[in-house]
C-alpha cells in the first residue's frame, strides 16, 4: 500500500484553461480513486491529434478547464474500494475507450464497442459519481477521454486501463494505447491483407503509417502510400511504404491511377484521412472479387459517402472501424508483446521527445506537422 | 456415344423475334459442339426475371432473333472435340456465368468472377468461334447467357455447365442453376448469420426468400422481411419469415423501424430488391460492432449509394454478391446435395409448371407476379 493511498495527491498537471491557449503546468489536487477507479501514477504520455481537435474546439461543444492526454502509459498508485482486477505496481497503458466485460458488444467476438465506456469526447467527469477527481483549490476541473493523462497523477476507471507487461518499457509502449493501435489493428484485424497480397493506405500520417506496419507485417508485397503531402512519402519508406501517389500529380481519380498500376486494383485499402472522398477512393481503388476496404479516419458531420452500387455488386468490401477493432483490456497486452517479440517496430513512431515541462512545444511539432509522435517525459 | 453426335440436331425452340412480343415455338437446326463445348438436352428450364429484362430490352442493347432461358436442368447429348470433363447421359445445370478455372478469379478462394466466362448479357455467340450454334433455314438464331434453354437442344461453354449427382431430379433441383442459388449463398456464403441472430431480407420474390430459406437453414432466430407488397407476406411464412415490415405502413425510415424493433438493429441484412434506397435502408439497418449487409440486387445504370461514413466506423459491413459467391462448377454440386440430404428446400419456390408449348404462360405468371418459379417441361 503506497503513503498516498485514500489521500489526495498534489502534483502538477498541464491545464487547459481555453481553447486553443497554450496548455499551463499547474498544482492540481487529484482524489483518491472511487469504486471501479484506480489512480494511476503518468510516466509517459504523448499527444495525439483528438486532443489537438477538442482543445481547439472549433465545432465541438467546449469544456474547460480541461486536461488533456489520452495516449500514456503509468503504473498503479491505488485501487478504489472493492477493486480487485489491479494492485499498486502494476503497469499499465490508459485507453480512450473502454471494456466493461458485460455489455452484448464486449460478449461479442466481433465488437469493442462497449455499451457503457464507448469513447465519450463530451464526457468529463467520472461515471461513478458524475463528479471530477481534479480540482484547483476547490475549482473543478475536466478529464478527457477518461484518461487526463497530461497530469503526474490521475484516476480512471477500470475498465479504460489495460495491464501489460511490466517489463515493457513504457517510454515506447505508450503510443500504444491509442492511433498506433487504431492504424495496426485496422490491417491486422479488419483488412487482413493476406501474405502476398497488396494494400493501398491512404494518409501518412501516425495512423496511416501503423497501418502500413500492419501490412508489412502482415507480408504484403506492396503498399501503396496516398497522401496530399509530398514530404510524408520519404519517412514513409522506413515503414514499408513502397509506391506513392499524390492525388494532386494527376488529372483522373486517384482509384484509377491505382487500378491501373495494379492490373485491377489492390487487394486491401485502409482509409486514415477521414476526407470523404479518399474513403470513395479506397473503396473504389480494391479489386473486384475479393477487395476489401477498411475505413479508420473519422469524417465531418455532413461528410457523405457515394458510390455506385455496382461495385458493391463485383464482390467489394466496405467496413470501418474503431479501435483497430482491438478490445481494449483484452487485446492490448497482446500488442505489447508483439513489440517485445521484436515483430512490431514502435521506435520509428517516435521523433520527439520533451520534458513535462515544454509539453507544448509537442503542440507545436503536431500543428506544423513535423514528426509522428512526441513522447512527454514526466519526470523530465 | 450416341447417333446424334456430329451431327446438326433439329428440335424445338422457343424464339424470342423482337422485344415484348410472345415466343415462337419453331424448328430449329444445333449444330454440333466445338472444341471446349457440350451439346445438353434440355429435359426442365425455369423463367427467371433477368430473361425478362432482357426480353423486353428496355434500355438494354436489344439482340434478336435470341433464344432465352438460362435456368434449366439436362443431359449431354455429346460433347465437342478434346472434351474430357463430360460425357454424354451426365446430368448438368447449365449457369449464366462460369469458371475456367485458370484465372486469378477462379484461382482465388473468395471469387467466382472469372475473366473468361463472367455473365455477358450482350453476347449472343460462342466464344470459341463468336458464332451461334442455333438457326432457321441458315439464319443464325442468338444465344443468351451461355444458356439458351428454352430449346430442346443447346449447346454450351464446358466453363458453363455444372456436373451433378444423376440421382438428383431435374425437374427440382434445375431452379439451382440461377435465382435461388444466388439467394441462398448470399446468405450462407456472404451474409454468414450465426445460429441465433436475426436476419433481415429485402424483397420478399425468389431470390429473396431463397435468401430467408439460407438463414432458415442458419438456425436465424428472427427473420424479417421487408417488402412494399403486402401480398407476399402470407406466402413468406413458408420460409421461414417471422415478421414483416411494409416501409409503406410508417412514416419514418424502414431502417429506423427495424433497429427500434430489434433494439439496435438486425445482426444481418441481405438486400434482394435491387431499388437503391432499399440498398441504404439495409446497410443502416445493420447492428453496430458486428451487422453486416449484403447487396444482392441488381441496381439501374445511375443508381447510387449513399450514407455518413459514420455507419462503417461504428463497425458496420457492406458487401455486395454475384450468384451468391458460388463457383458454379465447383459449388453447385454441394448445393444440389444440400437438396438431396433435405436440408434445403426446393418444391416450395416451385409454384407452377407448363408443358413447352405453353412457355408464354410462364411469362404471363411472372408479369402478374403470381407465385415463384414456373417449370417448363420440355417433354410435355
Amino acid at each position: 500500500m503506497s503513503s498516498t493511498a485514500g489521500q489526495v495527491i498534489r502534483c502538477k498537471a498541464a491545464v487547459a484553461w481555453e481553447a486553443g491557449k497554450p496548455l499551463v503546468i499547474e498544482e492540481v489536487e487529484v482524489a483518491p480513486p472511487q469504486a471501479n477507479e484506480v489512480r494511476l501514477k503518468i510516466l509517459f504520455t504523448a499527444l495525439c491529434h483528438t486532443d489537438i481537435y477538442f482543445w481547439e474546439a472549433k465545432g465541438q461543444t467546449p469544456l474547460f478547464p480541461r486536461i488533456y492526454g489520452h495516449e500514456a502509459g503509468g503504473i498503479v498508485e491505488s485501487v478504489g474500494p472493492g477493486v480487485t482486477a489491479f494492485q499498486p505496481g502494476d503497469h499499465v497503458l490508459p485507453v480512450f475507450t473502454g471494456e466493461c466485460r458485460e455489455c452484448r458488444h464486449c460478449k461479442s467476438e466481433e465488437s469493442n464497442l462497449c455499451d457503457l465506456l464507448r469513447i465519450n469526447t463530451d464526457r468529463g467527469v467520472m461515471l461513478t459519481d458524475g463528479k471530477p477527481r481534479f480540482s484547483i483549490k476547490g475549482k473543478p476541473i475536466y478529464h478527457f477521454l477518461g484518461g487526463s493523462t497530461f497530469s503526474e497523477y490521475t484516476v480512471c476507471h477500470v475498465g479504460t486501463v489495460a495491464k501489460i507487461n511490466p517489463a515493457a518499457p513504457l517510454d515506447k509502449v505508450c503510443i500504444l494505447s491509442c492511433g498506433m493501435s487504431t492504424g495496426l489493428g485496422a490491417t491486422l484485424n479488419v483488412a487482413k491483407p493476406k501474405k502476398g497480397q497488396t494494400v493501398a493506405v491512404f494518409g501518412l500520417g501516425a495512423v496511416g503509417l501503423a497501418a502500413a506496419e500492419g501490412a508489412r507485417l502482415s507480408g504484403a508485397s506492396r503498399i501503396i502510400g496516398v497522401d496530399l503531402n509530398p514530404k510524408r512519402f520519404n519517412g514513409a519508406k522506413n515503414f514499408g511504404v513502397t509506391d506513392f501517389v499524390n492525388p494532386k500529380d494527376y488529372d483522373k481519380p486517384v482509384q484509377q491511377v491505382i487500378v491501373e498500376m495494379t492490373d485491377g486494383g489492390v487487394d486491401r485499402s485502409v482509409e486514415c484521412s477521414g476526407n470523404p472522398q479518399a474513403m470513395i477512393s479506397a473503396f473504389e481503388c480494391v479489386h473486384d472479387g475479393w477487395g476489401v476496404a477498411v475505413i479508420v479516419g473519422i469524417p465531418g458531420k455532413d461528410a457523405e459517402f457515394k458510390t455506385h452500387p455496382m461495385k458493391f455488386l463485383h464482390e467489394r468490401t466496405l467496413k470501418g472501424t474503431f479501435f483497430g477493432n482491438y478490445k481494449p483490456l483484452t487485446d492490448l497486452p497482446g500488442v505489447v508483446e508483439k513489440y517485445m517479440n521484436k515483430e512490431l517496430e514502435v521506435e520509428k513512431f517516435i521523433t520527439h521527445s520533451v520534458p513535462f515541462s515544454e509539453i507544448n512545444k509537442s503542440f507545436d511539432y503536431m500543428l506544423n506537422g513535423e514528426g509522428l509522435r512526441c513522447i512527454i517525459r514526466m519526470e523530465g
